[in-house]
């Protein structure tokens, strides 16, 4: 059983010839026909369903799947019936099939004739403006965009071809790249935290006159927030990715293919490499750079620059090897009685 | 004095048997009229008011309240001239008379001219759709239910009876139940965080095609957002609440009557059993199960299955009592000077 | 370089006697003009830079600007041909000064043909309605507001004059003085997080029949949430600033001037004082104190009342010199080997 057809109707069917070519294979019987993809328990006899890793092995021998993507050590293990489609990254290539089956939605040109799209406004060819959308005053929208009921183009905002604005979502004071997505109510391009307390404790707002600069491919989470830069540009690299609830502060920028996850902060100014990972709930402070491929554990909260390739972890933050010792002897710790020795449970 | 009256103007009066009959007490005076609820501190003589626990006693004892809903214990505290209501739950009593006096507001059924409904849309009788609101093709909503300014329904989504967004709210790819609330800026069925990178570092994304599952009276708070299953269901037992802020990861199913504070967030095929707590900015990893009535503390970070009826506090997350032992050990060490006797201010 | 004129077209030029005045500095040269504010780095002879501390020093001596407001201290460090400014508080100067070149856009008065404005709603004089906002019945919109695209402000709403609702902000149950700025997808006065669980699970919703009190100068961040009181108000008191992302429960207050950085979270009724900083991502549990000018650590998480001026930080949260000296104490253990020795890179 695929997806359900209300939300998400499967093309196809799709011959097998097609399939393996989006998965870099080549087959023997390439004019099978499959109707969808499913998970292992759940897929049926025209369905294509993945093993990654082993823990899902046993699912993986009482599968009735028509075709299955497997490393070739669990090849061994697919059930007679079902077709073993062997590739060193199984979950990839279900990826890869998978949106063969259920392609992103195509645009539907045209303006919903709720929307307030501004005289001087230049809309690309095929572009989609859905209901009550707001284009502001000389925005530039590529061609092939979907702009979702609500969402908000602000004044003199450049948005390349391919891009999603779902709904609600807004974007002010943004020059973006090619398929970049904003998820339902994210928020780019509002004026940051920027104010100078005086000595009475009133709170002068500096002005905030910088941009946001999103990379082609850039995809922002549902709710989440990027500021402008106060001067200059905050910058996220391409590719890079932010989950929900996220929050990106004036001037920060990024590299290539970030992924900061859900309800993650980053403060003004802080510098992200290529590549760099940042858990959930973690807290960055501003003026601090992470090295290429560092990794920011979940709920981390890092005061100082991260070199390259380093994993920290922990509020402050260590090297995850050092705070999981500390850690560890915390626990032995509180399980010591008060003569020395240790007892009871741990 | 009561609420303000521009935005919440009390039902009444109302007389005392029917006050009674809704906390489950009988009375003797039934005929006696009140006119709303109020604090202790500032109910006046056609008012009532509550003590829940001890902490309120003076306020109790000085009260110009009409009634008051009290423990036993309490009743001799309650002064001269206020009627003192004995129930064993105070505060609950409160809760069902305060509804009497302040209702959940009715919809005023009919569509406003500026919302845009899909021709194929159902729409129950006696639902309200506000202005601007946008109701996708196919979409089905119950009857008595209020769909807020600005909010979306998306297409082929199924809305039970008696529910409400209120403004701006969205929902996508869903099946909701009957009462379900999704409140101010609440995000729906987004598309997860699912994507396989390659080893150049491609962000490939894994098609979202599942969908939300809402029981029956859930509660979704302001800028909260529920990701739809990748494939499969992410589900919201019957009764759960969502407060604001909160982060639901997708393929996350949880039981009957779960509590979710403001800014807690559980990632991805996590399962909560039934009447499970997590209190606020909590985070969860992935694919962990937690049990029934089991209980995370506020800033936890649980990254291993919870039995059921434990607490866990702390990040990473243990038993809360060990965690306890830990900090106050600790507390203690940081309090010992170099040459190991302790002094100072601990 | 200064701003983008696509999105921030700067006033002027202005003549430095202007400049002056906003600064509250005396000069020579009154009249000669410049053109705009601008970094260090990026500033032509026609603009103005600041320095603030000495971290940007080398910045100074390389400077092309203009002029510089500058410390006494740093004054012989800028290089001839640029004009220094001396102030003792060189920012603050700065961001008096780009307020002459970048002000607040001005409302443009009238009222958009797509919004939805109650009969009986009232608008001030020169007020800005956007594109599909909705005011409700008996709202009252004061003189030289900006309410911009999609935002709502609410049935019996007081707004003050001078204030600015930006893209689809919200604003309920709520009585806002002058000067008020909710940011995109801003929620107040939303339903609090109030209900009695009874013995069988049932979570039975408490009324919140209480408003949201803005004092004059709120600023609310993007996305960030403030509940409505359960009875009585929830109120922020004049010049305080949230970031985006936070949560406000139901009947916190705040006093003067507090500000409250992203993502973090104070529960219901939990009372700040005065100048009270709240730093990203902390969490504050309900019906505690913090103290005038109490400062609170990214992160913390903060369970009982904290004295006036003090600093916390850590979760559970402690006066920051101890917490500091925990940490150091466990990071010491961590690198102590089994036969007390300490040894290996710490």
């Amino acid at each position: 059983m695929g997806a359900d057809p209300r939300f998400f109707p499967a093309q196809g069917p799709i011959a097998l010839s097609a399939i393996a070519m989006a998965a870099g294979l080549s087959v023997d019987d390439g004019e099978r026909l499959f109707t969808d993809v499913a998970s292992l328990a759940e897929a049926g006899p025209t369905e294509i369903a993945f093993l990654e890793g082993r823990r899902m092995l046993p699912a993986l021998r009482e599968t009735r799947a028509g075709a299955v993507f497997v490393s070739a050590a669990a090849a061994k293990d697919v059930p007679a019936g079902c077709l073993a489609l062997v590739t060193e990254t199984p979950q990839l290539a279900y990826a890869r099939v998978a949106a063969l089956f259920h392609p992103s939605p195509a645009p539907v040109p045209g303006i919903h004739p709720t929307a307030v799209v501004a005289p001087d406004a230049r809309i690309g060819e095929g572009t989609e403006i859905g209901p009550h959308a707001v284009i502001g005053a000389g925005a530039e929208i590529g061609a092939g965009c979907i702009i979702g009921p609500q969402a908000i183009v602000g004044a003199g905002c450049v948005l390349g071809p391919g891009s999603v604005l779902r709904a609600q979502a807004s974007m002010e004071h943004c020059i973006a790249g090619a398929r970049v997505v904003l998820a339902q109510g994210a928020r780019v391009g509002n004026e940051g935290f920027g104010f100078i307390t005086t000595s009475t404790g009133e709170h002068v707002t500096v002005p905030q006159v910088g941009r946001v600069i999103l990379g082609d491919g850039v995809e922002i989470g549902a709710n989440s927030c990027v500021d402008r830069g106060a001067g200059g540009d905050t910058v996220l690299g391409p590719g890079t990715r932010l989950d929900n609830l996220v929050q990106i502060g004036h001037n920060v920028k990024t590299g290539r293919g970030c992924v900061i996850v859900a309800q993650a902060g980053i403060a003004g100014s802080a510098e992200l490499g290529d590549f760099v990972v940042i858990a959930a709930q973690a807290g960055l402070v501003g003026h601090i750079t992470i090295g290429d491929k560092a990794r920011v554990g979940a709920q981390a909260g890092v005061m100082n620059d991260v070199p390259a390739a380093t994993d920290v972890v922990g509020s402050p933050a260590w090297p995850a090897r050092e705070t999981l010792r500390a850690f560890a002897k915390l626990r032995q710790l509180a399980a010591t009685k008060r003569d020395g020795t240790s007892g009871g449970t741990p």
